[in-house]
C-alpha cells in the first residue's frame, strides 16, 4: 500500500499541474476587443497594449523591430493590430495573448500602410525600395509588389498610402510626383492608375473619411492635389496654391502629417508646410476660407470625432505644446504643456477622452475634451504612436 | 501492485474528465468582437449572433422575451449586446458565450434605447408608463427614472431616444409634443432641459452622425422639428415644413423610422411620411433641396457608411421591394425584390456589404453594395433587426 500511496501523491501533483497549465495558459481571459488599442514605445522596438474604457494598461509586446517611425492598422475583427515597422518589418500582434503571432520582413524601410475596405488585403508603403507591396492579412503571405517606377524612370519612395472604397488602395511617388490608385478587387489582376505631374514631391497623403477624395500635400511647392476618387476619370487638379502667399517659408523640422485628418462639417483643416498656420479649407469648393496662426510649425491637426474641435501638436522645439481650435469659430480655445515630446494624440471613438503620448516624459495622458482636464497617467517608453482598434471601422486610416 | 495499477486507470480517466470539462465549457475560443452583431428573431424572442468577416451565424441565443420591436445596443467594448424588448425587458448577452449574463423587466413596454458617450449609461424609452429609465451599462441597476410628465400633466410615450456628445441623451414625447435633453455627466444630479411646443406628435428622432443636431419627425403635421445641440440655448426651430404640400396624404401603414440617418455629405436624407417620397435637406439651411419620388411609403432610408448610396425599404403591402438611390445624382439606380417581408438593412462599417432580414422568407441575405450581387443567405426565424457591434463606436445609433 506504500506504493499505491505514493502513486495517489504522484498523481494529485500530475493533476494539480495539468489544471494550473490549462487554467493558466489555455485560459487566455475573454474580453471584447472594441475598447483596445497599441502605444508604440520606439526605443525599445515593443507596443503596450491597452484598453480605453477604464485607461490601464495591459501588458508589453516585445520584439518588433526598429519602431521609430510605426503606423499600426487593426484586424476587422479588432483582434490583431499589423505594424509596419522602419525597418521594413510587418508584424501581427494578437491583442488578447499579447504575441506576436506572425512577422515579416517585406522591405528595407516602410512607411505606412492601409488595409482593404473588406478586410482582407494590407498594403505596405516602402521607401527602399520605393513601392508598395500588399499582403493577405490572415497569413502574412505577399500577393503583390508594385514598385514605384515613376515616368521619370526611377523608383521613388512611396508615401501617403491609404484606403478607399471600391476595395482601392490610392498613395503617392515622392520623387516623381505621383498619384497611383490600385484597384484590388480581384487581386491577381490587379488594376493600376497613375496620374502624372501630381505636383512637386508629395510627402503625404489623406482619404476624406467619406471615401470621395484623396488629397497630397506638397513639400516641393506650396499647395496640395486633389483626385475626386468618385470621379478618377476627371483627373487630379491642384488646391490651396500659393498658401502662405507673402511669407517667408520657414525651415521645416518636422514633416507634418495628413492621414490624421481634421474633417469638421464641410471643412478640412490642414497643417501648413513651414509655416505657423492650419489652412481651412472648404470641401465643395477646395478654396481656402481661413487660415489659423498657431504656437509653432503644426505636425498633426487632428479632429475630435464629433468635428467640434480640432487638436494640434507641434514640431521640435514646440513640441511640448498643445492648441485646441473651436470649430464653430474658428478661433483657439486652449492652450496648454502636457510635457516635452507630444508625439501623437488619439480620441476614444465617441470623443470624450484623447491619448496623449510624451515621449521625452516617459509617459502617455489621457484628458477629458471637454473640460480639458487630466483623467490618467501611464508610463510608457519613449512612447510615439497611439492607436485604437476602432480604427478598423473607418475609411482612410 | 494490482492495487496500484487500478488507482493509476481511475487517475486516468479523473484526469482525461478534468481535461475535457475545462476544454469543453470554461476555454471559449478567443476571438474579436469588431466583427459581431446581432440578428432579432422576433416570433421567437431570441438572437442569432452572427459575423460579417465570413457571414456565418454563431449561435442562437433564446429568452429575451417579446421581441416584435426590438433595438440592440452595444457595450464600448463589443462583448455585450443590450437588447430591450415591447414588453419592457433590458437583456444583457454576451456575445463570446452566447449567454443571457443579466436581464430586468425595466417597464411596461419599451420602444428603443441609446448608451452614453462614454459607455457607462444606457437609456431606454419606454411608452408605458412613460418616461425614460437610465442603467449602469455593467449591472443594468436602475440610475435615474425620468417620468415623461410634459406640460399638459400627463405621462406622454417617450420616442426618438438618442445619444449625443457631453454625456447625453435627447428625446422626445409623443403626445405632449416636447424635446427633452438630460445630461448625466453627473448621474446623481442629472439635468433635465424641457422644450415644449415642439410639434404635434413627433414620432421618432435622430442625432446626425458629428452630434451637432437633433431631429424629431412629427406625425401630427407636415414638418419636423430641429434643436441644434451645440447652440442649445437658441432653442428649437420648425423645418421642412408643409413638405410633400398639394399632395394627399395617404394612409399610413407603418411609421417610418428616422435612427438608421442617411446623412451623405451635406446632406440628410428622410423619408416622408404618407408620402412615396424621401425628402433631401441641406443641413446647413435645413431647407429642402429635393424630394425624390420612391417605389411606396419608405421606412428605412439608410446611407452606405460612405454616404454615396441612399438605401431605402417600404412599408407594406410593398415590403419586398428595396431602392438604392445614388447621392451625386439624387437618382434611383437600382430597384429589386429580394423577397417577401424586408424589415432591416445594417452596412459592413467599411460599406461593402449589406445584410438585409427578409421576415417573412426566414432568412436572412447579405449583399455586396458595388455591384448589388448577392453573397451569402443565411437561415434566421422571422427576422426583424440586424445590429453590428461597430454602432458601439458611433454618436447617435
Amino acid at each position: 500500500m506504500r506504493d499505491s500511496g505514493q502513486l495517489w501523491r504522484k498523481m494529485t501533483l500530475c493533476s494539480m499541474g495539468l489544471l494550473a497549465i490549462l487554467l493558466g495558459s489555455s485560459c487566455t481571459p475573454l474580453r471584447g476587443t472594441g475598447d483596445l488599442g497599441v502605444v508604440v514605445e520606439r526605443a525599445d522596438g515593443s507596443l503596450q497594449v491597452l484598453e480605453n474604457s477604464h485607461n490601464s494598461l495591459l501588458a508589453s509586446v516585445p520584439g518588433l523591430g526598429d519602431l521609430s517611425h510605426a503606423t499600426a492598422l487593426f484586424s476587422r475583427d479588432g483582434r490583431y493590430a499589423y505594424i509596419c515597422g522602419r525597418d521594413g518589418g510587418l508584424s501581427k500582434v494578437d491583442l488578447l495573448t499579447y504575441q506576436v503571432v506572425n512577422r515579416v520582413i517585406q522591405s528595407g524601410n516602410s512607411i505606412g500602410g492601409a488595409i482593404s475596405q473588406d478586410g482582407r488585403w494590407l498594403a505596405v508603403a516602402n521607401y527602399t525600395p520605393g513601392g508598395v507591396r500588399i499582403f493577405d492579412t490572415e497569413t502574412l503571405e505577399m500577393k503583390l509588389d508594385l514598385p514605384a517606377m515613376g515616368a521619370d524612370g526611377k523608383l521613388s519612395k512611396v508615401v501617403g498610402l491609404e484606403d478607399a472604397p471600391g476595395q482601392a488602395f490610392v498613395f503617392s511617388l515622392f520623387e516623381a510626383g505621383e498619384i497611383w490608385m490600385v484597384d484590388v478587387s480581384d487581386i491577381a489582376q490587379a488594376k493600376v492608375h497613375k496620374w502624372t505631374n501630381a505636383g512637386a514631391q508629395p510627402y503625404d497623403g489623406l482619404v476624406t473619411p467619406d471615401g470621395h477624395y484623396y488629397v497630397a500635400g506638397l513639400f516641393g511647392e506650396d499647395g496640395m492635389t486633389l483626385l475626386d476618387l468618385w470621379n478618377p476619370e476627371k483627373g487630379i487638379r491642384r488646391i490651396l496654391q500659393g498658401y502662405g502667399r507673402g511669407q517667408e517659408k520657414l525651415p521645416v523640422y518636422k514633416m507634418p502629417h495628413l492621414e490624421g485628418w481634421a474633417v469638421a462639417g464641410t471643412q478640412i483643416f490642414l497643417p501648413a508646410v513651414g509655416h505657423h498656420e492650419v489652412i481651412v479649407a472648404d470641401m465643395q469648393t477646395w478654396k481656402e476660407v481661413a487660415h489659423i496662426p498657431v504656437h509653432s510649425q503644426p505636425v498633426f491637426a487632428m479632429a475630435r470625432p464629433d468635428g467640434r474641435q480640432v487638436w494640434v501638436n507641434f514640431a521640435h522645439p514646440d513640441n511640448d505644446t498643445i492648441q485646441v481650435i473651436d470649430v464653430p469659430s474658428l478661433k483657439v480655445i486652449k492652450q496648454f504643456r502636457p510635457g516635452k515630446g507630444v508625439m501623437h494624440m488619439e480620441f476614444t471613438p465617441k470623443g470624450e477622452e484623447v491619448w496623449i503620448s510624451l515621449r521625452d516624459e516617459n509617459r502617455v495622458e489621457v484628458y477629458r475634451t471637454d473640460n480639458f482636464s487630466r483623467v490618467a497617467t501611464l508610463p510608457a517608453k519613449s512612447p510615439s504612436g497611439i492607436f485604437f482598434s476602432s480604427r478598423a471601422h473607418k475609411i482612410g486610416l
